[in-house]
């Protein structure tokens, strides 16, 4: 057998085995990230042309490159349909900002924690990972600029609106800070934008890559959080230098993105429609976290602290004794609970210890108590194990 | 800009820039491998559940994974759905495969010629590709064998049945043949079988897999040339040890392929309206093929020697006195045709000039005519200026 170096650092997902365990029925599941059934729009298709089943341009649609671009202009993002890549979701993104970027030892900076999909294909191609912690507001910018100082990072990675798994949201202040320090140093970012319409509380927030000088950029941006998952389409934008490279990796990983989602999510783009549901979406996702809310003041107030997240689709909690989520996992599942320990969002997992991950938009609200309620349960059942 | 060392390997695809420029209605256009577009068949998507919008397993769809599953086993190869990944486009594989096996230097083994876009991915991720002449039922036997006692390879990718670009079909005793050498030499197979359904004149032929014995395999097949391209919907089916870890490859790829297709695919795979499609499909591109014969026999008799390909999409051509055909493009272009030169699909093209892959199943037949008339013209003024 013989396999690439590669695969030694191909490590079995944690999320993939719990979203398998999550599916049986009984299970109230934190874990994922998945919409509501609920809010899945009921798309139509007869309208669609029959030349959509045909090959298509690698690039993407161009009629939804020219949405998409029309849409991030919106946003303060000076670009043009020339730099928009249609993606197989946004996770196709960090395959091909991988292979354009990593080499076995490459340096590349994340904030921590980070995006756990995106550590483990940065890891898979043998990136060498730097770590900026969060702050409420943004990442610790002194070290940000320690770490510039020191290293050459290939790229920074980062998730400024409702981050994953933290849902800190970047203040104004800070994007400039990190645009400026960017230039400075002349690294180019991987801006991650899932969440950005998944906004509870009003307020804006200028993509960081639109406050970019000189640098280098990609940004990143996906349907699946807002319209449907299941068509997997997700864009990128690239600055002129990144983009016929990324075009090209791309063709060479799966020629197109599927063209029925493509012509899907081009209905929806930039309609009244589209804006309607988004308002729905927000409406809902919102009494969902103010529910979650008032049930982990319940539940977790004397065992854990967090900061109410103003838009995305998690809770990141960290526990106020420390003790290792990972081991928690068999016992929540045992009484049919699932949830996302905070350790595998740090590269090193054994130095981060006391955080999960809650997802707040897919539990039934009616199961809502008793998941929390247990879930807390078996934290403090570990407690008080750890203290005899 | 810290780019990796892969991307100075990344080669500007001549297939994309051709077929860019074959866009231009004008253009009679020989270069692609586009089904013809009358042959799409009219699918319906108003019973698709809304469930198929919500995020899906890695694997695939389990129905489909079965269908898919049942089908291989039909061909004679023994497998289970829990063997089946459904991945995004056949291409997908190769992209899996290369990362599964594939380190700066591996030697991996092709035929002579090899499908274009899996010898970029396979260069792209650093192969050292060790190839095996062609002969018309398959490959040279006596070179496979010297080439396996002299080196490694990761793996061996074949394309047993209409291979792109040559359009050979293996004979059963060369079948036999390889798999018992691969037993023999412990080395992995992929078996790319894109055309396998699209023949002309009857015949079957049992994929090599399901003669192995010992080695590891891949196998893998599409939707795009018998039903819709479009959808993007491919799968590969895997030996069990090899299994997990592209299952793992594909997660970090793309999470999962796109539902909408996988659902439309479904509603196809072992019916009897697919039976019947792709019977009409022969039909169809078997009198395209032979129309295609009887035009180049009039234009290109005398400069050229083909074989009559008995499926798949493509005739490729051996020019009497071999010149660089990839020196014909601008050329042919300039008079409104377009072709694949047949040097890109050598590892080494320089050293292998004077083919040209020409395809028959998307051209109008009331153009044939005349675009092969205007290519040979072009062929010949480049071999009476070279002689001048």
């Amino acid at each position: 057998m013989a396999f690439s170096e590669r695969v030694s650092r191909l490590k079995s997902s944690l999320i993939r085995e719990i979203l398998a365990a999550a599916q049986r029925p009984e299970v109230m599941s934190f874990a994922g990230g998945l919409p509501a059934e609920a809010m899945l729009p009921k798309v139509k298709w007869d309208a669609m042309p029959l030349a959509m089943g045909q090959y298509g341009m690698s690039e993407g649609e161009p009629a939804l490159r020219e949405a998409l671009a029309a849409q991030a202009r919106a946003l303060g993002l000076a670009c043009e349909a020339s730099q928009v890549l249609v993606v197989s979701g946004s996770q196709q993104t960090l395959d091909l900002a991988a292979k354009l970027h990593i080499d076995v030892g490459t340096e590349i900076m994340l904030e921590a924690p980070t995006y756990l999909a995106a550590l483990q294909i940065f890891q898979l191609f043998g990136a060498d990972c730097i770590t900026v912690p969060l702050q409420a507001d943004g990442p610790d910018l002194k070290q940000l600029r320690a770490r510039l100082e020191q290293h050459r990072p290939a790229f920074i990675y980062l998730i400024p609106t409702f981050q994953n798994p933290s849902a800190v949201r970047y203040s104004e202040a800070k994007r400039d800070a990190v645009a400026a320090l960017l230039d400075e140093f002349g690294v180019t970012l991987i801006e991650d934008e899932p969440y950005r319409e998944l906004t509870f509380d009003g307020g804006s927030a200028t993509p960081i890559v639109s406050r970019l000088k000189k640098a280098s950029w990609i940004y990143t941006g996906t349907v699946s959080k807002t319209l449907l998952p299941g068509l997997r389409v997700g864009y990128l934008i690239a600055s002129p230098d990144l983009f016929p490279h990324l075009l090209r990796l791309k063709q060479s990983a799966d020629l197109h993105t599927n063209r029925i989602g493509q012509w899907q999510a081009l209905q929806w783009i930039g309609t009244e429609q589209y804006r309607s549901h988004l308002g729905e979406l927000r409406d809902f996702y919102r009494d969902r976290r103010d529910r979650f809310q008032a049930a982990l003041q319940t539940h977790f107030s004397d065992i854990a602290d967090w900061n109410m997240p103003e838009g995305g689709l998690f809770f990141w909690l960290t526990l106020k004794q420390p003790l290792d989520t990972r081991t928690l996992l068999a016992a929540a599942l045992a009484v049919d609970v699932a949830f996302m320990p905070g350790e595998p969002f740090f590269p090193e997992p054994d130095r981060h210890p006391g955080h999960l991950r809650l997802n707040f938009s897919h539990i039934d609200p009616s199961r809502l108590d008793e998941g929390l309620r247990r879930l807390a349960g078996v934290v403090r059942a570990a407690l008080a194990a750890e203290a005899a």
